[in-house]
């Protein structure tokens, strides 16, 4: 008998139909005489709202209670599977972090799982029962609740499988699997049958949803083979496994929360990039890129997320002086797929397409899986089309 | 230094503004140099609504599951008043019941408290934190969640104040104490400054809803002293303690919530009684008292609590066949005082009342402190005050 971990997300929780829908999904894996480990976020908005509800309370909550606060949203989704599937004939058992014996380290909010003692849900599965363990969540040294941060519930069920040496780990939400790029700005995108934990880290680094990147890193160090895949229909998803492919570009994604940003001084100063770059780190802004691009004035640009556009605002009141300064949004272009590096070939046919289109380009970065083009302005989602469509 | 257990209900925590109130309340306490254990209900309605969506998903939800459901209400009051009094600037720790180490008997949904593992709560303490507990709820041998039923908070409050040896436990509520009758029922009822254990327990056991009965029987064994206030005023309220007092009658109290069942049966059997005691608590039909007052025909009476009529109803419609049945909602009266057995008068006098009054009586009943009449009919409040009014 196959151990078989399933993970649900919370938008696949959030009321009694959809319960139901992934309670039959699971009886389905059970009935193919597989030991069912479920892994479960919290229903819906639960958690955004006790973040609000938390916050009412105080603007700086403490980050133990936080953790006790939020923990509650996986435990009553646990709880209510286990009602659902118990109704429908089929034994099952709860677990919330601690009870499955989910151990982490200390840092409430973020916390990283340090080791699993599975004990308690081979016991349960041993027992024949569907055993339902609460995401997200776990215990400290201190015997104190913490959870993993957004995400945390993917890496919850791949550490799981890794612990129990699942056959499969699946990790099902409202999208099928992996696609070639963003279904919903591309028409007739393809989902990929298959990619290896590099390349899916590089598209989760690089936005793609589906899976969260620390899921992602546990799965390729510990070897488990991840499908993703729809609560609501039954298409084949994504496989997430090992695999070494030939060179080719298998997802085209675009990322238009970034902006560029130019200051230009009269006076330069040899160690004025350091401090710059210093100074937005210590405001907890990180540039993705900085270039020290001076000729006769200093001169100096760099890309920012957008959330932390309001924060460089205000240090442009106060602690930067210059002579002037613009911001642009742009773009992010990112092919990935096995291989790039070294196919000259998909380099130049990206350049060129961008060139035709009169694009300019701020930065390139190639990587072993990725090439990334940062443009001087925002790319249209039809280039992005056209780069779809001649690259993959 | 004191060591002081303070427990609030769920109508004390609904909202923000009512936290605040509680947060300063313990505030008081804590800067008159205790320390502070809080023991909370989960806030306003949240366990009906839990209940209410777990019914949902199934009739007869399985009791480990409801528990675990159940328990995250007071979870998310305790991380709640947590952050809002770090947020006020006094150092906090919430303990779930398994951190706090309240340790309970296996029976889901009524488990007994067993033991209290006090060495989290006393570090905490020894650390200068207010110890912010969650109410209700425990761990069980098998490392689950239990809960301890209805009122069930109170009962942690005063094993916890038991276990720490705690100079005071509070219980804090709607009302600031317990009254000579019901102030909704009577004008002009007056606070009780001090009862004893058992004076308590007959009011409790007699529906007066300012305390759970199990929990003054921990208090009792204990010798705990707990006093009850109310959280949105500073009255001195009612002392329960050990004390023995002077022979009076200290409360009136009155159940229109019970119906006496009289069957007719044509032919006569020595174990029909028997039979049919037997038939009613297997159904879980608990009859308060049952009469054998057959002459002629076989003729049986006996009282059951409104709640159980919809059961003994289907009964009739099945196992039980006989000549005729009627059903009256009836009510039954308690006078409650240390040594009202001994104290002919006041026996008499209640008695009396109701004979002006035209009161048929079907049964009374005399213990150590209180004296419980059931009468025929059901009995106007204005008759209640009358006996009130006479006796206190």
């Amino acid at each position: 008998m196959d151990i078989i971990v399933l993970k649900f997300g919370g938008s696949s929780l959030s009321d009694n139909i959809k319960l139901n829908i992934v309670a039959n999904k699971i009886i389905d894996f059970y009935n193919k005489n597989n030991k069912i480990v479920v892994v479960v976020s919290a229903q819906g908005k639960t958690t955004d709202n006790l973040i609000k509800e938390a916050k009412e309370l105080s603007y700086e909550p403490n980050k133990r209670e936080m953790d006790t606060l939020l923990s509650t949203g996986e435990q009553v989704s646990i709880s209510k599977l286990s009602i659902l599937l118990n109704r429908l004939g089929y034994k099952t058992i709860s677990l919330t972090g601690w009870q499955a014996g989910i151990y982490t380290s200390n840092d409430n909010g973020e916390a990283k799982i340090e080791y699993i003692d599975t004990n308690r849900i081979k016991n349960e599965l041993d027992a024949n029962n569907i055993v339902i363990v609460a995401g997200f969540q776990g215990i400290n040294s201190k015997n104190d609740i913490t959870t993993l941060g957004r995400g945390g519930s993917d890496t919850t069920a791949v550490s799981i499988a890794a612990s129990l040496q699942a056959a499969h780990c699946y990790i099902f939400s409202d999208v099928d699997g992996v696609y070639s790029a963003d279904p919903n700005r591309i028409t007739d995108t393809t989902k990929i049958g298959e990619l290896s934990y590099d390349e899916m880290l590089d598209l989760s680094n690089e936005g793609a949803k589906v899976l969260h990147n620390r899921c992602v890193e546990v799965a390729k160090k510990y070897n488990v083979l991840i499908e993703t895949g729809s609560t609501f229909n039954n298409n084949v998803g994504t496989l997430i496994n090992n695999k070494i492919e030939e060179s080719c570009v298998k997802s085209v994604v675009k990322n238009d929360n970034l902006f560029l940003i130019t200051l230009k001084y009269e006076s330069y100063n040899a160690d004025m990039l350091n401090k710059l770059y210093f100074l937005l780190l210590s405001h907890e802004i990180i540039p993705l890129n900085i270039l020290n691009n001076s000729t006769n004035s200093f001169n100096i640009s760099f890309t920012i997320k957008a959330c932390d556009l309001g924060k460089f605002q205000e240090l442009l009141e106060g602690e930067i002086s210059m002579f002037t300064s613009s911001f642009t949004n742009i773009s992010r272009i990112s092919l990935v797929g096995y291989g790039i590096m070294n196919n000259k070939n998909i380099i130049e046919k990206a350049l060129e397409i961008l060139n035709i289109n009169s694009v300019e380009i701020f930065s390139v970065e190639l990587e072993e899986c990725k090439l990334s083009i940062m443009t001087k302005e925002k790319v249209s989602d039809k280039i992005l089309e056209q780069l779809h469509h001649e690259l993959i």
